[in-house]
C-alpha cells in the first residue's frame, strides 16, 4: 500500500492529513521544529497561496507595528497568548518533570493559564505583567493529565489526572495515526476493489465517534471513512458509502470494520472541482466591474503589542486560540459624553460548536460533532485569502499554536481585522420643515464598522466568525457557513426512482444525498457591564387585556421586568409568541434618568436543537437545550460541553453546572447564547455551498445617556479618495 | 394666530406640512403646477440639500441614459409608471368627465392600471406596449370613486363608488386642512398658554385615527397633536401631552377637543437637535479615516428606458410607487448553466406597514398606523442623501407622483441603486491537500451584490427598504428603522420617582417616555418560479423517535413535505420548536435529479403581533395574524389591509380573502411575508434612533442544477483601483 500517495486529511471535525507532506513540511516533523534560537517560526502553511501569487501586501499605509518576529516576541499584556519562547520553555520544563522523564506525553493542548480576573482587571498598561503560567492537557497511558506550569519559577504548580469522562482535544498526530492505521488494514483493499479502486485512490478522514454507551469506552477511538479522490480535489462528494472503520487511536488498531455499501455507486466527479483555473468557464452572467473598499489613508485602528486593538470608541484585546479560534477580551467602549473608558465584556468566544447529522444508519448515526472541543476552531483555521475572504484594507494576525510534541508553530494570517463601509446609514431622518427657516432636513450618517474575522475549516465545513463593532456601541456576532456538504451515497440518481421521497432525503447530485443536519454555536459572553457585578433581567412583553371601559383598545403590550435571582430564572427558550428582551444590567450604575446601565442580547434568526434530551449527542451537547443561560462567573466553566469533550458522557456541560441553580443577581455573571441552523441541503449546495449566515447582537440599553453618535459628521465628497482603474485591471 | 410661522408637518403616518412654504413652493400651489408643455417637472424638493451643497455627481462613468427629462418621457414597458404627460392627460379626461364637470374631485390616488398579467408576460421588448390605463381613486362628497381611464381612447372605462368601509389614502391637502383647522381652533390658545407657549410656538401633526366603532364613522377624521418647536427642529421630543384634537377633514371642523395634560411639563429641548453643523462637538471617539466603496470603471448595471435594471445574472423592472414606495417586477435570473432567462417573481413590494402603539390613554390608544394605505410609502419618501444614505457609486431614480388636484410632481432621488461589496465571501473552502500535488487549497470568492433602496420618512419614523440581489440567486429584503420615537410627556424625570416602573414605561429623557410599539411590514410577493403556476410546500422538520434497536441514536430529524392544497394549509405561524422550510416550487419543472425547481422564503429575526384578534387595530391589520400566507393570484388583492385602508373596519384584508380557502396547488399564487419588530425604547433611541434592521430572504432551492457561482473568478490585486486621498480630505 502506497501511503505516500494516499490523501489523508483533517476534515469536518475529523481531520484528514497529507501524509507525505506531513512528514516533510509539518511542524510535527522533528526536522522542522522550532528551536529556541531558530530563525524560522515553522510556518505550517505557505502564504500567499500559490494560486493567488500575484497578490501584493494589503494596506497602503501599513499598520504599526509591522508583523512581528514571532521568535523574539514577548508578552506585553496579561492576556497575551503564549509566545514561541514561552512554549519552548514549557516544553523544556515538562521534559525535565519527574513523571514525564521516561516518557514524554502527548501534548493535546497548551495555552496561557490566564491570571485571575481580578489580577487582570487591576493591571494597567506599563505595569509589570503578572507571572506567566501555562495550562497543559497531556495524554499519557490513556490518562488525561491537567497541569499548570509557572514559567517564572519553572515549576509544575498543579498536576491532576482527570477522573471524569472524556478525552482532550485531538491532535493532528492522533488523526494521522488513525488514518494510517485504517488505510493499512487489509480488508480495506477489498472494499476499494469492489468499487473499482485501489487504496491509493482513496482519501480517508477521521470523524469523531461521539459517545454511545459502554462499547466504546475506555479507549480513544476515531471513525475512519474513505472517499474516492480520483479526478477531483473535492473527494467529499465521492463517498465509499457504508464503509466505516473504527480505530483505537492509541493502540493503532482497527477494532471494527464494516462495509455494507459495496453495491452503492460512488458519485461521479463531474462538476465537483471548485478550484479557480484561469481557463474556467465563467458563470452565465454579465461581468461585474471591479469594486473595492478603499481607505487610501490606511485603516483607522491600531494594534498595539500584537493584540490590543483600538478603533473609534472601542478598545479590546484580540487573540487567536487553538480551541476557541478567536477570543476578544476586556472589551471597553468610550462614553459618548465623557470619553471615559467603560467596560462591556470581559471575554467573549465561541465555546462549542455542535453539529448533529440526521441519519440513523451505521455510517452516520455517530456524526454529532463538537468541533471546538474535539478538533479546535483555531487549530483548523487556515490562512484567510486576501481580497476574497477579507477586503483589501484588512490587517492580518497570526496564531502561535502548539503541536503534540510541545513545539510551537505559526498558524499564519488566521485572523483579519478591517473597517467596513457597506453603503448603509448609521441613523437618518428626513422631513420638510419650516422650523429651520425653510431649509429642508435631510440628515443621514454613513455607517462604518470594525470587523475581526477568522474562518475555521473543520474538514468539509467552513465556519467564518465575525465580531463587528459599531460606533453606536453595538457588537454584532455573525457565523457564516460555507464549504462542503457531507453527502451519502445512494443507488438513485433521480428522485423519480423513489416512492417515499421523505424517507430518502434530498438528492443533491447523482447518487449523492445531502444529509440533513444542524449547527449550533454556543458563545461564552462574560459580560462586565460597567464592572463585574451584573444582573440578568428578562423584559417580558405581556398582553394586557382587562382594559374594558378604560380605552377603546382591547389589548396592548406591556414590558414586565423579571430579575433573575438564580440560574433557573435565566434558562431561556426563545418564543415568537412570548417575546422578551434580555438585559444584562449593572444595578449599581444608573443613568441620569435612573435606568440601570445595560447591554441586551438581541437574537436574530435562530434554530433550536430538537433531539431527545436523553439522546447521547444531546446529552453531551445539553448546552443547546436553551438559547440563553446565565451562570455565575467560574474560572473553570469555559467550555459549554466540558473541558474534556472527546467521547465525554455529558457530565461536565453548561446544563450540569446550571442545575446547581446558583445565585446570579448582582454577581459576576456569564451569558451564554446559542446560534443555530437547520440545514436541509439542496442542489445549490453542491459541490460547495454559497455562504449562509446568522447573527446576534449585544446592544447598549440605557448604557449611554443618549444616542452616542448623534453628533457624528456626515461624509462629504471631498473626504473620499480619488481612484482610477488599475492599468492591468481585468473584469471580475 | 400666525399660521405662517407655525410648523405643520407630515409625520408618522400622519403628516406635518409647512404651511407657508406649502403655498409658495409646493406642487399643489396652482402657480407651480406642471403644464403639459412646461419645462419644469415641478420638483417638490430641492436637491442636493443645502447642508451638503458640496456634493458632486456620483459615478465616474455615469450610467446611460442620463436622468431623463420627465416632461418628455414616454412609457416603454407595459409596467412603466404613468409619465408626466399621461398624468396630465388623465387629469384632462377627468376634467371633462360628466360626473365631475361641476366639481372636480380630490385625486387621492392615481397610478398605472397595469395590464393583465398574461398581456405583460406575453410582451417582449420592441413590441408595442399594451394600451395605457390609469387607476384613479377620487373623493367627492364623502364618497370614494374608483375609476379606470383608457388613455388611448380618452374614456373612463369603469367607474364604481365604493360601498365597503374605509377611505382612500390621505393627500397632503387633507393633512394641511386638518392641521389648519386644528390650529385655528380657539381653545388651542389656552392649552398653549397653560404651558407657557403661544400657538405660533407649536408644530402640529395629524395622525390617523384608526377605527374604533361607530362614533367616528361616516366622516373622514384626523387626530391633531401638537408639540413645542421652540429651540429645536426636533419637535417630536417635545409633546403637549394630553392634548388631542379630532378634526373632520372634509367639514374642516374640530369635532372633539381634549386637553388632560396641562400639568405635564413639555420635555426640554436640550440635546434634541440632530442636524449637522460644522461646529458640532464630535462624539468622544478617535476619528475614522475616509473609507469608500470604489468602482472607478463605474457600475456594472444598466438601467434601460428608466426602469429596466440589468446586472450580473439579474434583470428586473424597478419603479417608484406613491403607495408601495418601491416595486420590483418581472424578476428574472439567468440560468447558471444555459444562460436562459428564468422567472423568479412577477411582482414584489411592501403591501402594508402596521404600527400599533402600546398605550391605552386617550392621546395614544388610536395610534395603530397603516402607513402604506394611509399616507403612502412613496409619498413620504424624500430624496436620499448621497454618500450617507447610499454610497458614492449609487445611481438615483425619481418618482413621478400625483397631487390632489391631479397634477404630477417629481419625488426626486427617491430610489438609489448600487453595487455593494462589504468584505464578505460568497463561498469559501480551505484545506491542506495532497490531491493537488502538494498545493494548498484556499478558495474564496468575494461577494458583490446589487441593492435597490428607498427610505420613507412617515413623519417621525424612517423606514429604509432594501432589495438586495446576489449572484447566487438569493434576494434579501431588509427593512431598517431610524428616525424619531413618539414620546409621551410625564411629570417624572427620574425612574426613582416611580413605584411601579412597569406601569410607566421606559424614560428616554427627562419627562419623556418612549412608548412601546411594534412595526409589521407585510410584503406581497407574487412568485412565478419558472412560470406562474407554483405550489407551496411546507418542509417540516419532524423528530423521529421510534428508532430503538435500529440505531444507537434515540432521535433525529426528518424533513416531511406537505403540499398546500388550499389557503388553509398555507397560513403559517413560525415556531422555533416546530421548524419548517417554506418552498414555492414549480411542480412542472424538474431539475435533472427530479427535484422541483423552487425558491424558499427564509425568515430572519422576526416578531409577531400579540394583540387580541378582536381588537380593532388587529382586526384591520389581521394580515399580521400569520407570518406567511399564500393566496391564489387575484388582480385586485394587492393591499393586505384592503384597497381603502383609512378608517376601514377590516372587511377587505388578506385575512378575509384567505378565509375563502381557495385552491392554491399548481396555481398562480402570491406569497405574503410579514416582518415584525417589537420596540421597547431606551435612552440610546433619543433623540434619533441608531438604525435597527431585520430581513428575510428568497433563496433558490433546487432551482439551479448546482451552485451557480462555482466558476466565479476570485479577485486579484490587479483588478482593483489605484486610489489616493483627496487633496482636501478631512478626517471623518
Amino acid at each position: 500500500m502506497e501511503i505516500s500517495s494516499s490523501a489523508l486529511r483533517l476534515p469536518f471535525l475529523f481531520l484528514l492529513v497529507p501524509l507525505l507532506l506531513f512528514f516533510l513540511l509539518s511542524p510535527w516533523n522533528p526536522l522542522h521544529n522550532l528551536s529556541g534560537g531558530g530563525d524560522s517560526a515553522g510556518r505550517r502553511t505557505q502564504f500567499p497561496p500559490k494560486s493567488l501569487t500575484s497578490i501584493s501586501p494589503p494596506p497602503a499605509e501599513p499598520l504599526s507595528p509591522p508583523p512581528r518576529n514571532h521568535n523574539s516576541a514577548t508578552a506585553r499584556n496579561p492576556l497575551d497568548p503564549l509566545t514561541v519562547g514561552e512554549i519552548h520553555r514549557v516544553r523544556s520544563i515538562l521534559s525535565s518533570y519527574q513523571p514525564f522523564l521516561h516518557h514524554f506525553p502527548s501534548i493535546q493542548s497548551m495555552s496561557l493559564d490566564e491570571p485571575d480576573k481580578s489580577r487582570v482587571l487591576g493591571w494597567k498598561s506599563g505595569d509589570p505583567i503578572p507571572s506567566r503560567k501555562a495550562f497543559v492537557i497531556a495524554l499519557l497511558d490513556n490518562q488525561s493529565h491537567l497541569l499548570t506550569i509557572d514559567l517564572d519559577s519553572g515549576r509544575v504548580e498543579t498536576h491532576e489526572i482527570s477522573s471524569g469522562s472524556g478525552y482532550p482535544m485531538l491532535t493532528m498526530e492522533d488523526v494521522v495515526a488513525a488514518v494510517q492505521t485504517a488505510v493499512s488494514y487489509p480488508e480495506l483493499e477489498a472494499s476499494a476493489a469492489a468499487r473499482g479502486l485501489s487504496v491509493a485512490n482513496l482519501s480517508c478522514i477521521s470523524p469523531s465517534p461521539g459517545w454511545f454507551g459502554p462499547d466504546e469506552e475506555g479507549k480513544r477511538i476515531l471513525k475512519v471513512l474513505c472517499f474516492s479522490k480520483q479526478g477531483t480535489p473535492n473527494f467529499y462528494m465521492r463517498p465509499l458509502e457504508g464503509l466505516v472503520m473504527t480505530v483505537d487511536v492509541d493502540r493503532r488498531e482497527v477494532v471494527q470494520f464494516s462495509d455494507t455499501g459495496k453495491g452503492i455507486p460512488i458519485p461521479g466527479r463531474a462538476n465537483t472541482d471548485y478550484r479557480f483555473r484561469p481557463g474556467n468557464k465563467p458563470p452565465e452572467m454579465e461581468r461585474i466591474n471591479p469594486i473595492s473598499m478603499e481607505q487610501p489613508r490606511g485603516p483607522s485602528f491600531t494594534v498595539t503589542d500584537g493584540h490590543l486593538v483600538k478603533w473609534a470608541n472601542w478598545e479590546f484585546h484580540l487573540k487567536p486560540d487553538q480551541r476557541a479560534g478567536l477570543v476578544v477580551s476586556r472589551v471597553v467602549v468610550r462614553d459618548s459624553e465623557t470619553g471615559a473608558a467603560r467596560s462591556v465584556m470581559y471575554k467573549g468566544f465561541p465555546s462549542e460548536l455542535f453539529v448533529p447529522y440526521m441519519d440513523a444508519d451505521e455510517g452516520w448515526y455517530f456524526k454529532s460533532y463538537m468541533d471546538a472541543g474535539e478538533f479546535g476552531l483555531g487549530a483548523t483555521a487556515m490562512p484567510l485569502v486576501p481580497l476574497n475572504d477579507c477586503p483589501r484594507n484588512a490587517y492580518y494576525m497570526d496564531g502561535i499554536f502548539v503541536s503534540a510534541d510541545g513545539q510551537p508553530f505559526v498558524q499564519s494570517n488566521m485572523i483579519c481585522l478591517f473597517e467596513r463601509y457597506a453603503g448603509d446609514a448609521a441613523w437618518r431622518h428626513s422631513e420638510l420643515t419650516v422650523s429651520s427657516g425653510g431649509q429642508e432636513l435631510r440628515e443621514a450618517r454613513a455607517k462604518v464598522t470594525l470587523v475581526a474575522r477568522m474562518a475555521a475549516s473543520v474538514g468539509n465545513y467552513d465556519y467564518t466568525f465575525d465580531w463587528e463593532f459599531q460606533t453606536d456601541g453595538l457588537i454584532k456576532i455573525t457565523v457564516s457557513l460555507s464549504g462542503m456538504l457531507m453527502v451519502k451515497g445512494t443507488v438513485h440518481d433521480n428522485m423519480n426512482q423513489v416512492q417515499n421521497q421523505d424517507e430518502m432525503g434530498p438528492l443533491v447530485s447523482e447518487n449523492a444525498i445531502g444529509v440533513v443536519h444542524d449547527h449550533f454555536i454556543t458563545f461564552h459572553l462574560d459580560m462586565d457591564v460597567d464592572g463585574p457585578n451584573n444582573t440578568f433581567v428578562k423584559v417580558n412583553l405581556v398582553k394586557e387585556e382587562n382594559v374594558e371601559g378604560k380605552t377603546p383598545r382591547k389589548s396592548y403590550l406591556k414590558p414586565k421586568r423579571h430579575v433573575a435571582k438564580t440560574e433557573d430564572d435565566a434558562r431561556i427558550k426563545l418564543s415568537l409568541y412570548d417575546p422578551s428582551e434580555f438585559h444584562v444590567v449593572n444595578p449599581s450604575r444608573m443613568s441620569r434618568l435612573g435606568n440601570p446601565s445595560g447591554y441586551k442580547v438581541v437574537p436574530g434568526g435562530n434554530a433550536a436543537s430538537l433531539l431527545d434530551h436523553s439522546d447521547p449527542p444531546q446529552l453531551r451537547s445539553a448546552f443547546t437545550n436553551n438559547q440563553i443561560w446565565v451562570t455565575p462567573y467560574n474560572r473553570s466553566e469555559l467550555w459549554a460541553g466540558g473541558l474534556l469533550v472527546y467521547q465525554s458522557h455529558g457530565d461536565d456541560t453548561l446544563d450540569v453546572w446550571s442545575q446547581r441553580n446558583r445565585a446570579i443577581e448582582d454577581r459576576d455573571v456569564v451569558l451564554w447564547y446559542t446560534l443555530g441552523f437547520h440545514h436541509v441541503p439542496c442542489q445549490e449546495d453542491f459541490p460547495v455551498m454559497p455562504t449562509v449566515a446568522a447573527s446576534f447582537q449585544l446592544k447598549p440599553v440605557n448604557f449611554f445617556e443618549r444616542n452616542p453618535i448623534l453628533t457624528a459628521r456626515p461624509v462629504f465628497e471631498e473626504d473620499l479618495p480619488v481612484c482610477r482603474p488599475s492599468e492591468s485591471a481585468s473584469i471580475i
